[in-house]
This record gives C-alpha cells, sequence and structure tokens, in this order.
C-alpha cells in the first residue's frame, strides 16, 4: 500500500480559471496518483494570483496526504507558486546553489541584468525540500513534507512535468496494483456497464468505473483487495463476455492493435477516406514505426477525386450517389490496388450540418473494405454533431481494418 | 458590468479526479465567464462524494458571487449534486411536478419500478430554485440565490450541459464588453507577447494574456474600462504590428480561413501528406461546408504511394530522399494536378522518434506548394516530440495555403 491515502491536485494559471486552455496536467497526474492506489478526493485550478493560492495550499494540505501543484515555478513575477508554498506552510525560501549553478548559462544568454536576475529566482526552494533538477525546461521540482504527508511542486508545460511525475510515481505507488483497462468500440456505455457489472457480481474486492467516448467505451478495474491476479482474471472474462467489440486489455489504441495485428500477420492496409477527410490516416500515422504497416490513402472528398484518384465509374456516383453501397465498395478496392496495400477501407458519409436527405439523413456512413478475397460494405448512422459523426466514423473504419485483420 | 464580481466553477465525477477523462466542461464555462467581465478565481473537480462536495459547495458559495456546478445530476446513487447544494445552502429538496411531467415518458420505458423511481429523481429542485429545462437529455439545471450572489447546477454531459451555459451567459455579462482575440502562426510566443505589450504601453484599461500551443499563438484582450472601441483598436494595432503571422482576429481557426480565402477567390485546394498522415485534410474537413473549395488530397506515407498517386519520379525519391526539396515540389504539383485543383500544398519529414540523420534530423520537414504560377518549396526544422512535430507541420502546411491564396 502508498503511504498516502489521499490526494488533492492544484493546477496553477490565470489561463486555465479563464478557459484559454485546456488543462491537460490534471488528468495526467490523477491517473498516476489513482494508479498508485492512492484516492483523489479533489482537483482545483487557481489563478496567478498568492493570496488565493496560498489559501488553496493551506486548505489542501490540512485535508489530504499528498498535494500536488503544478505550474508557477518560472522565473516571472506571475510565478507565485513557490511563495504561496512557503507561506501556506511557514516555511522559509532558500537560493538552491547547485541550481544557480544549472540556471548560469540560461541567465547568460541575457543582456539585460534584471532577466538574468529573474532566471535565479527558478532556483529557490522551500526550505528543507528535496529538488529534483528539471529533466526538460529550467525549473526543477520540490518536495517537501507536510503534517500529514507531502507537497509536491512541479513545473507546469506537460514535457517538463512529465519525467518529473514519472520520477515520482514509484515512490508513491509502494506496493498498490496498477489499474486494468478494457477497451471497446461498436458498444454502447450502458451495455458494457451491464455486462461487466454481471461478471463483477459478488466482487466486492474490484470497483468498476465505465468511460465514454464517441466510438470508444472502457471499463477501468480497480483493486480493493482483489490483487493483480484477481484484477487480470476479471479483465479477461469480462473481454471474453464482451467478444468481439473488445479490441484491447492492455492499453493499446485501436490504431496500435490494428497496425500490430497487420505487421504480425505481414499484410500492409491503406485507406479512403471521404467524410473523414483524412482522420482515419492521421489516427495510423500518429502511432510511431506505422510506416512498416501502413502505405498511405486518398481523402477523396470531391467525387473527381474518386474518379481520378481510386478508379470509381462516374456512372456509379450517378446512380448510386457517393454515399452508397456501390462507391464505398469502389473506393476500397480503388484504394488498395493504388496503393498495393493487402487490405484497405473506405469511409463515405454525410456528417452534416446540411447535406442530409430523407435517404440518407445525416449520420448516414457506407464503410468498404477491400481484402485479398473481395470487397464488402456496411452502413451505420450515428447520432450526434458533425464532429461526433466524424469520430464515429473514424473509429468504425479503424474497427473494420482490425476486424479484417487475422488476430491473435 | 455584470451583477457578479467573482466566480468558481465545480465539476462534479470521480473520473475527473481519477484522471479517466479530460475535463472540457471547466474550461468551456470559464471562457463564458471571463468573457462576462467576472473574474474566475478558482476552478475545481469534487469525486462523487455528497460530504466532499458539500464542503466544496459550503466553502466556492461562501467566497464567490457565482458558482457554476456540472456533473452530479443524473438519476443514479452516485449522483449527489443535488443533495450536497442543498445541504450546503441549508435548502430542502422539492419534487417539480412540472419536470416530473416532462420525464414521464423516460420512465414508462423502464418496467422496473425502481428504475422509473430514480428517473423521477431528476425532477428533484432546491427550494426556491429557478428551473432551466433539459433541451437535450433529460436533467434539468437550476439557479438558485445565495448570500453573495447565485449557485448553478448543470447537467454534465457537454450536449446537455451547453444550451443551458448560452441561455444563462446573457444574464451574466450585463453590459460588459466581450474580450477580443487574435491569432498568429509562425511567430514565438515570447516575440508575440513582446509585440503586444509594445503595442499596449500605457493602456492600463486593457488586459493581455498570450496563449500557445505547438504552431498556434493567441492573443486575447479582456476590458478594464477601454469598451468595445479600445479594444478593437488595439487588436488591429497588434494585428497590423505582426504582419503576415496574424491570421485572425474573429475568432477564426486557420482552417476557416484558408477555405473562406478559398471561396472568396472561387480557387479550390487540395493536399499531399506524408508525415501528416492526413492531419490537414481533417483540419480542412472539420469545417462544415469545406467541399466546396477542398477536393481532397493524398496520403502518401509510402515512396510508392507518392510515385502511382502523385506521379513522383522514383529517381528523385532515390537520388534526393522523400524528405527533400525535390519530393516536396514534385508531390504538391501532382496533387494540384491529380485533383485538379488550383492550389496544392505538399508535407514530407521526419517527425520520429526514428528516422533521423545527420543530415536530416528528427524535426526536418519540406513544404511545397503549387500554383497557378509554379512550385516552390520551404523547409523548416521544428522542436519537440513526435506529436508537436506533426502538430507544428500542419499548422505551417495550413498557413501556406493561406499565404498563397488572395488575401482581404
Amino acid at each position: 500500500m502508498s503511504r498516502y491515502r489521499t490526494a488533492a491536485i492544484v493546477t496553477v494559471g490565470t489561463e486555465l480559471v479563464r478557459g484559454l486552455a485546456v488543462d491537460t496536467n490534471t488528468a495526467e497526474i490523477a491517473h498516476v496518483i489513482s494508479g498508485a492506489g492512492i484516492d483523489v478526493g479533489e482537483t482545483l485550478s487557481v489563478a496567478d494570483d498568492e493570496a488565493l493560492l496560498t489559501e488553496a495550499l493551506r486548505r489542501c494540505t490540512a485535508s489530504y496526504d499528498l498535494v500536488v501543484v503544478t505550474g508557477g515555478l518560472g522565473p516571472t513575477h506571475d510565478d507565485v507558486t513557490r511563495q504561496a508554498a512557503a507561506e501556506a506552510l511557514g516555511l522559509g525560501v532558500v537560493r538552491d546553489d547547485s541550481i544557480v549553478e544549472i540556471l548560469r548559462p540560461s541567465a547568460a544568454r541575457h543582456t539585460d541584468d534584471r532577466a538574468a536576475d529573474r532566471i535565479f529566482r527558478q532556483a529557490d526552494v522551500l526550505e528543507g525540500a528535496t529538488v529534483l533538477p528539471a529533466v526538460r525546461g529550467t525549473a526543477p521540482g520540490q518536495v517537501v513534507r507536510t503534517a500529514r504527508g507531502s507537497l509536491v511542486l512541479l513545473p507546469g508545460p506537460p514535457r517538463e512535468m512529465r519525467p518529473l511525475l514519472h520520477a515520482l510515481a514509484d515512490s508513491w505507488r509502494g506496493d498498490g496494483v496498477e489499474p486494468r483497462m478494457l477497451r471497446c468500440t461498436g458498444l454502447s456505455e450502458s451495455d458494457l456497464q451491464m455486462t461487466a457489472q454481471d461478471v463483477l457480481a459478488g466482487r466486492p474486492d474490484i470497483e468498476l468505473t465505465v468511460l465514454a467516448k464517441p466510438g470508444d467505451v472502457r471499463v477501468v478495474l480497480f483493486d480493493r483487495g482483489a490483487g493483480a491476479s484477481g484484477l487480470d482474471q476479471t479483465l479477461h472474462a469480462i473481454a471474453a463476455t464482451v467478444g468481439r467489440p473488445c479490441y484491447s486489455t492492455d492499453g493499446s489504441s485501436l490504431a496500435e492493435v490494428v497496425l500490430a495485428r497487420a505487421r504480425a500477420a505481414g499484410l500492409t492496409v491503406a485507406t479512403a477516406e471521404s467524410c473523414t477527410g483524412g482522420m482515419v490516416g492521421a489516427a495510423l500515422t500518429d502511432v510511431p514505426g506505422s510506416s512498416t504497416a501502413y502505405l498511405g490513402g486518398v481523402v477523396s472528398y470531391s467525387d473527381e477525386a474518386k474518379v481520378t484518384l481510386l478508379g470509381v465509374d462516374p456512372s456509379l456516383i450517378a446512380a448510386c450517389g457517393a454515399v452508397s453501397d456501390a462507391v464505398a465498395k469502389a473506393m476500397a478496392a480503388g484504394a488498395r490496388d493504388a496503393l498495393g496495400a493487402d487490405i484497405a477501407v473506405s469511409v463515405t458519409g454525410v456528417t452534416g450540418p446540411d447535406g442530409g436527405t430523407a435517404d440518407r439523413p445525416v449520420g448516414t456512413v457506407w464503410f468498404g473494405v477491400a481484402g485479398p478475397r473481395g470487397v464488402e460494405a456496411q452502413l451505420r448512422r450515428f447520432a450526434g454533431d458533425r464532429a461526433t459523426v466524424r469520430e464515429r466514423a473514424k473509429m468504425t473504419a479503424l474497427d473494420l481494418l482490425r476486424l479484417a485483420l487475422p488476430g491473435e
């Protein structure tokens, strides 16, 4: 078990409380803390205001064992975290000589003396703090003891924060068990919830959470006494009951699973996208090393592109419409052949807000899959706005590639 | 001026404090509240825990004029917001008959009596509250007076929350002035900050914030007495000083500006993407009505795709490499011709983490632009990880399209 039972996360920045930036640090830190078996009771964002932040840190360090703060550690006068933390805990601030040495090259780049002085403010640490030297950027992290546990100060930029966070994670975890995650697509949140609850019935030693985004539903299992093997058994029992819609039990994304399957089978894939406009290709190429299995694709947003780049017969488009069984098949076969791939998927649909008809309302999407054994098409009707329909269409296209590839 | 001076935002959900979902409601609500001229001092997320939430609401309603809460208004036992708010304010809860009537059809769908009973919990409102009937979903919003101002309860799902939020926004704004935003690409955060500060010098009646994401930097101006015309004048003075890197002063995205320029000039555009894998096409097609100006593109992730779909001479790839001046130009010209577009942009680069060489390190990206007057190429070297390099490359490709199109 971790030596901390409860935690709070504080992000500092006027841009956050004004809604000018979406805070991603909180979710990332919360995920690591929860994974260490510590209950996060509260997360908060506070403006760059020393008085407000001091009060928030005083309250959080009094109420929670572990308090993690990001932001406000830079060199400017807006950076009030060091001072607020010192005041909240009644500690002094001292300049750390080893950090001063690390900062000297940065300070030397400034001809203005005041700018150089500001750089050195980042060497100010709370009395008795353990310093975490910066892995990226210049602002170090700090860990200081509180009456209940620890206060941790980390820099705000995610790429500077992340390496320090992960360096601390092991010390937080103790002997706690990491949560397990099962990911599905093409299944509703409530169906997955019911299935998972049925499998879990009578097991108070595992806690279940179900999360949904368009086209992507997850079950997360938290250890409440079952241990690692108990979590794994239950995870695989849920996966077996869910069946085909479950695409990963190890946290992998759908694009990662598609590419891993293709690589394992020595097969290549290609895409032909109309209404998703490149989202399927972008998701596949987001994965490092994707070029070993993904050859590329065509964004055939216009009818002409379908004809010239994918070889779709223009009379087919005239007769059936661009959003149809026949055109989806022709697009997939055209992409497979044009790119010399083993398997290609196509997407053509009406994403709105305009362009819907009685026959083909907004949300109507046809998919084609062309493989070595021929070409098939499938129709889906998605609810939601333009972004939701596009996201669901992207996930469905990736899933059709997954199902067309040999499994484990 | 608004009748509220300060505000806090509370989001409720165990999934949020565990880092299983990124909270986008806070940024959206904060943007609306700040836009109404109200200072958001603090935002927080609290687990589905009645005691913790009661304490948080007691503290926030005592410290802030306006407190907006989202989430925890659904029918399940995890939905503790109504009860916690009632307890924090010392109010009773009453079942609202008009909401009961609205919920009756949903309840009738359940054969299980307990499930039907749970549905009606959503009709429980705080004594004296103004009810905001649900526009989407079933959970209504509530507004109740506090000693300092108001407590607003809104449902958690963004699509249910949003219409109620915007219905309230006008009443919050009073006669306050909405902030103005200027967006740039290809400029550093610190350069934009200095430029904007120079223009603003000696104007305490406008407050400035600069925000940066990869390839996208924004200046936001808040009214502190300058009024609408003062903000607009300053906005345009900053835009004039920034020059070409400024792509919008009305909040439009770069993709929206590209499409608007193309439409106004009666020109069509196309894309040829290697390392961005479809991100440029996805950004353009994210804009409703993009098909009037964007014809489509090729995701030429493999060398073969560059040859067969874009007509790039294979000896060029062999001689210069796929990431080169010559291949970028050939890709752009190939996309322009294959799609019959007026202007095409191409992207080919090394995004990492592997594949870098001494000559072409990770972050090296070549862009081509093919227009009616010929073909040009440009080299950029981007810092950052794979996702950052791809994001910067996407923004640069869109910006080259913007600059190749006739301006206002």
